[in-house]
């Protein structure tokens, strides 16, 4: 079982995250400061975003994720102007509101409260939207995330089990909760929609994050955490934010790598794991928070199809061109000469597997068998 | 805090499950021990399985959910029949030996087990579905569910939180683990996909579903639980088979209401809560398990919208189809006046409003004006 933390680390947890907060609302207020002055100063005040489009997006072959280039748009004030810059002014003052009285917002809660903001009351929620996401990304260049700002997502994490303790500090009064994932019985954790304020204690070795809720459910029950010293996490599809958010804070935070195991099929790698690890052309300006590059792919791959004899699917007309997309357009798989031969492979043998085709040997083969096998050879894991 | 339960009370929970296993096991024995016999005397056995199609559906009213008729279609032994005679029997064994073995198989895995079957080796998996749904429905007529054969979903549940201690057997040493759902911080208790071994401990006053995850969070991190003494759920929409079953038993055992708190949309009426509490024509076969027809109504209503002149979006096409097609064909508003109005103002005044809409008023609102005063007049909520 995890060890338990010393009240000095307790104490270390509540001041890093009173920091983290007093240097958010320090660079809203300095933002506002900066508009402010030039107004008294008879000038027209203007906020400098990032683009946020796909022509605006670098694979960034050091740090291994999609990243935001540099070129910026620029509001100034001006008549045609003046209303989405009111917008701007009062969602990042409600940002700041949040941060100082420990609450948060989704984006749905954000637009609801436009509507006592007078002639700044957004009409529809993608106009909130996107003043929030513009926001995010004009943050994101200091390291904040919206997260910080005390945006949240409007769905929940995936469900952590294993060899994890993870602390988290009441809201309002500050107080420490201590969860051990250890003892959900058959249930689990389920991960937060804000996950900033969390820190971890575990001498695992490693994340298995799991695509499908049976797999995990198999694992989870049958307690494989404990045999092979590791954290299981659920990801149901395509990780949330939070899930993400989760994952690579925990990884970084101990130190220790991500293993994904997913279907052999095009969605699996080009769109789960992909996600996984690089994060999102189209959200590139968050993927320094959300991606996690040190991830690598446990399975299933092509080889294994061979190797396991798996009972396969054909390939659908869907997975074909999502194949031959990645491969002509994604900068990953450009990136990767492995991932490049492997998708090919996948394209020749014309057929998917899902991670549950291990049952054909017996229910239990993928923890009594494959996994163990797979995990003695980490090195050769996909990129 | 809930009350810690007592050793004997822990060792009636592990009877209690032994019990209930052995029972199923007796079931799956004697089904086959019928077919048997008719061999060895050189008869063609056959078996009877309730017929699972609308046509079979009735509403029933003093129960307050949709019921499986008793048209039954018999499989007799032929030599067109034999696979899938062979099929069925393999799948009841499959059953079987998941009690036997404490363990269990998603729909997926069942498929591939059978891969090693021989010649009952199922090509597709809606084929084996198809058998798993026809067992499910032979044994639901001896009250024996699907989870209690052991094959249990591929999604996991919602997420709890609040005055709530699951106790959860593991699997394979028999030994309780507690979860105490007021001590995950603002994170929360992942439901298993399987819960007939779950057993409860609560003083809660009633259980809120939940139908957004944002909204499920506002009322966790605030700790809304304690003020009402309440469990919260998270549906994130219609709820999971798991999470349908979890708010069933627990409704039941500890003898407490369910309210349902969705949003204001035939989508969020007549999908959500009518799932929730009616069921669903299609699965028949499994509602007696799954509805929790003590559910009510507390909210967004109609008349909400008026009263907190909430924020709406003008309804859909697709919402106005919906509304028109429950208030014609579907026999739970057919039976129940009051949502027939509640249904014919929504239509009239032409719009929806989401759950998040009360953020009009202030982010908390939900919690300190509406809930409460909503929670006053519980007679009134819609049934």
């Amino acid at each position: 079982m995890p060890k338990r933390i010393s009240q000095a680390q307790l104490g270390g947890i509540r001041k890093k995250n009173v920091q983290a907060d007093r240097r958010t609302v320090e660079l809203i207020r300095a933002t506002a400061d900066e508009v402010n002055t030039r107004i008294l100063k008879q000038g027209k005040p203007d906020l400098k975003f990032p683009v946020r489009a796909l022509s605006n997006v670098v694979y960034a072959e050091n740090k291994g994720y999609f990243e935001i280039g540099r070129q910026k748009k620029v509001r100034t004030l001006t008549v045609n102007t003046v209303k989405a810059f009111a917008q701007t002014l009062r969602m990042m003052s409600l940002s700041k509101q949040l941060v100082e009285t420990h609450d948060f917002a989704t984006k749905r809660d954000a637009y609801y409260q436009s509507k006592n903001w007078g002639a700044a009351m957004f009409q529809d929620q993608t106009e909130s939207d996107t003043v929030m996401d513009d926001i995010e990304a004009l943050f994101s260049v200091s390291a904040i995330n919206r997260e910080q700002l005390r945006f949240i997502p409007d769905e929940h994490g995936g469900a952590v089990a294993g060899e994890l303790v993870v602390y988290d500090p009441d809201l309002e009064t500050g107080e420490i909760e201590r969860i051990d994932c250890t003892r959900f019985g058959s249930g689990a954790y389920s991960i937060p929609s804000l996950v900033e304020h969390l820190s971890f204690e575990t001498e695992a070795k490693f994340i298995l994050a799991i695509e499908t809720g049976g797999m995990f459910q198999r694992l989870q029950s049958h307690k494989f955490w404990k045999k092979a010293n590791c954290i299981l996490v659920s990801m149901s599809g395509v990780p949330t934010r939070s899930t993400r958010r989760f994952i690579r804070r925990l990884s970084e935070e101990a130190r220790i790598p991500v293993y994904a195991f997913v279907d052999c099929d095009p969605y699996g790698i080009s769109n789960i794991y992909r996600t996984l690890k690089v994060g999102s052309g189209n959200a590139a300006h968050i993927n320094q928070f959300f991606c996690v590059p040190g991830a690598c792919y446990l399975g299933v791959t092509p080889e294994d199809i061979v190797e396991y004899k798996l009972p396969t699917h054909p390939l659908k007309e869907v997975d074909i061109k999502r194949a031959r997309d990645a491969l002509k357009n994604d900068p990953f798989f450009l990136q990767h000469r492995a991932w490049r031969k492997a998708m090919e492979m996948l394209l020749k043998m014309g057929v998917r597997a899902e991670q549950q085709a291990l049952a054909k040997w017996g229910l239990n083969y993928v923890m009594e068998e494959y996994l163990p096998r797979k995990l003695k050879s980490v090195a050769a894991f996909l990129p």
